[in-house]
């Protein structure tokens, strides 16, 4: 599509994207659907309509309908997944006595990980290792094997990272869990939709998804719990989704989520390679047209929708305020953290100093991206970071 | 509307209303927007839309907008007001060291505020009363002053109940603990729409409201906390809300949350008399057309949509089924509740006994609700009454 201030070239998908036109409309239906609770016949359809949903993420992870529940966002889902993990789930000490639970987790995962374990730590109610990544973000099972203890409660590792792209090995990390029986969380929220999941295969206790970037709506996400597992609620009340989770389900947005979820797995089963391609097709030309460029993140193991990259000698906001006035919409960092004007905690954690972070570019495609897009925003990034980097020259001499 | 199993006439609003169609175009164009957290051109006009939903909100109830947050249901915004309220209030015992909180709630409140202060006491983390009420469903003043202990943090006390009607008198309530230095919590979800609330008026420190009832969407909901108030958030992460509810905003259903705020604000300037005047027309042709027939809840403070009867020798479950059959829409009880077969909690609180309650029926009209409606639903409540109870008796007699 042509760059103009109407339609500007999407490379910022990690926090939103476009909705699939089939998730859309499948939302203006449910916005007529009454309360999934109610007994009657309208309720019946609603509740209908949101079971068909649930089967929908089930399979976009390989798993039961039944493991899945709704939540209103991801970070609830972590926030679910830490706590309710830990309500349930109590190791004995030599005596027979509960210990004061470890939880593993680490350095790059979304701040709603970091912040819940924070917070259970300021008050008293567990000890936290946070495990710290090599420089291309990965988190070694060696370092996870050396922190279990046998007060260790759950390990939460996130699947992928939605700034630097970075993939884990979860089927690997989550096994030392086991072997130490730990519980394994996994935050998926950056690799859903774009990189194939399996729970039971990855072999993990618990799975947070959304499709925000994805092509899903904002207002739903999910929690994967495998079968079997405790967890207590977070949200209690009218005993929703089977007691897991009370509370209205936001229906439309969990109807999308569903359609989502399925448009997904079309496009996953057609393989990853093309959205990869299209990506390495971006990074080059931006090689090619912009000196001194750093790629962040694993060349490998990496999400086929995301690229990161430093610019040296600008600085983030002026780029990406530059790049949507000539119509590239492109992101700071992590979503989450988009408004705060520091380096982020993953750009820290693999390495980067203040200065070299300065120029951090976060580049997100999604399934509906053209070469057309990504030949144009590489023209219009090499053109916008020409004078800013003049600019910012004259004003380090000045200073 | 006439009775048709297409268009049936609905008088189980409780839980979920249609939606008003300015609320579903407006969530139709917000389904096209970014993330308000995003910093470009595409997340401003999110950040906008997000902001103009919430001086709607502030407008409903006499708040200023920074006062409101955004929350994905009430179930949240009850137990986050819980939580967070006494996780950021401690009061001091006589040694200058924190006391063990305490929390004083009514025996009508909704689960999710029953579920939150138990779940707390369960954990040892407060002490709870719960006050009862009188027939009529009203929490008294007196019985709240008796509670009140110096170690009182918290008093939670519903604005009106949605499934008797009762309205409380929340300005006298809350004075009174204020008058004891606690904070006063009130969840107004059955009368936001309905009722005309003001907080500053009321002197509530916090407020749950929600817009499923009245012509609002499911997945979003508010809770108000007094400026200046200290209040911990439930979920943390990437700052939303000033820090208050962290998570990606459910944009869509906040915007519809907005409008249909908007849309109340205007019929509740016209006054509710003539939305209570329809559902005294449903009683007296009930009254008139059905024998051992009893009405519950107060007569004089009570929510102008809702009616809730017990009608002797039949079943709600038998009597809901048949009237979703013959194109009446009824509730059975407590919407969250709705699949719970057995006397609701608040019925046992009026003093109902399981047999008086056996015959329960929510009746909860809208702001869209006609004469006609009324009139058509009534001859067909006493229509299917009449044979119900007589298989009712023959059972009986058989056993």
């Amino acid at each position: 599509m042509p760059a103009s201030p109407l339609q500007p070239i999407n490379l910022d998908n990690a926090a939103a994207s476009p909705l699939w036109p089939e998730a859309r409309q499948a939302m203006l239906e449910a916005l007529s659907l009454g309360n999934p609770s109610s007994t009657h016949a309208a309720g019946r359809s609603a509740k209908q309509a949101l079971e068909r949903a649930r089967g929908q993420i089930a399979d976009l992870i390989a798993a039961k309908p039944a493991a899945v529940h709704f939540t209103s966002c991801a970070t609830e889902s972590n926030a679910w997944a830490i706590r309710g993990l830990l309500g349930a789930n109590k190791r004995l000490s030599g005596a027979n006595k509960p210990s004061t639970p470890h939880v593993i987790i680490s350095a790059i995962e979304h701040p709603s990980v970091l912040s819940a374990a924070r917070r259970l730590e300021l008050d008293g109610a567990i000890s936290t290792t946070t495990l710290s990544v090599d420089a291309e973000g990965f988190v070694s099972s060696g370092d996870l094997e050396k922190a279990l203890t046998g007060q260790t409660v759950l390990v939460s590792v996130m699947a992928a990272n939605g700034e630097i792209g970075t993939v884990q090995r979860i089927r690997e990390l989550a096994g030392v869990a086991r072997s130490h029986q730990a519980l394994f969380h996994t935050d998926a929220v950056a690799a859903a939709g774009y990189w194939p999941i399996d729970v039971k295969a990855w072999g993990v206790d618990a799975l947070t998804l959304s499709l925000n970037a994805c092509h899903g709506p904002m207002g739903a996400a999910a929690l994967y719990v495998r079968e079997g597992l405790r967890i207590l609620p977070l949200l209690e009340g009218g005993g929703q989704e089977r007691g897991g989770r009370s509370g209205t389900e936001p229906l439309a947005a969990a109807v999308g989520l569903g359609v989502a979820a399925e448009q997904a797995q079309k496009r996953l089963s057609q393989g990853i390679a093309p959205l990869a391609a299209l990506r390495d097709r971006l990074v080059r030309a931006l090689r090619q047209g912009i000196e001194k460029l750093r790629i962040n993140g694993s060349t490998q193991e990496r999400l086929p929708q995301n690229a990161h990259v430093c610019i040296e000698g600008v600085s983030s906001e002026s780029l990406v305020l530059g790049l949507d006035q000539a119509g590239v919409l492109a992101g700071l960092g992590s979503a989450c953290n988009a408004k705060a004007m520091r380096p982020s905690h993953v750009l820290k954690a693999i390495g980067l100093s203040d200065e070299e972070a300065a120029g951090a570019l976060v580049l997100s495609l999604n399934w509906m991206t053209t070469e057309s897009d990504v030949d144009q925003a590489a023209a219009i990034i090499a053109k916008v970071v020409e004078p800013l980097r003049r600019v910012s020259a004259l004003t380090a001499r000045i200073r």
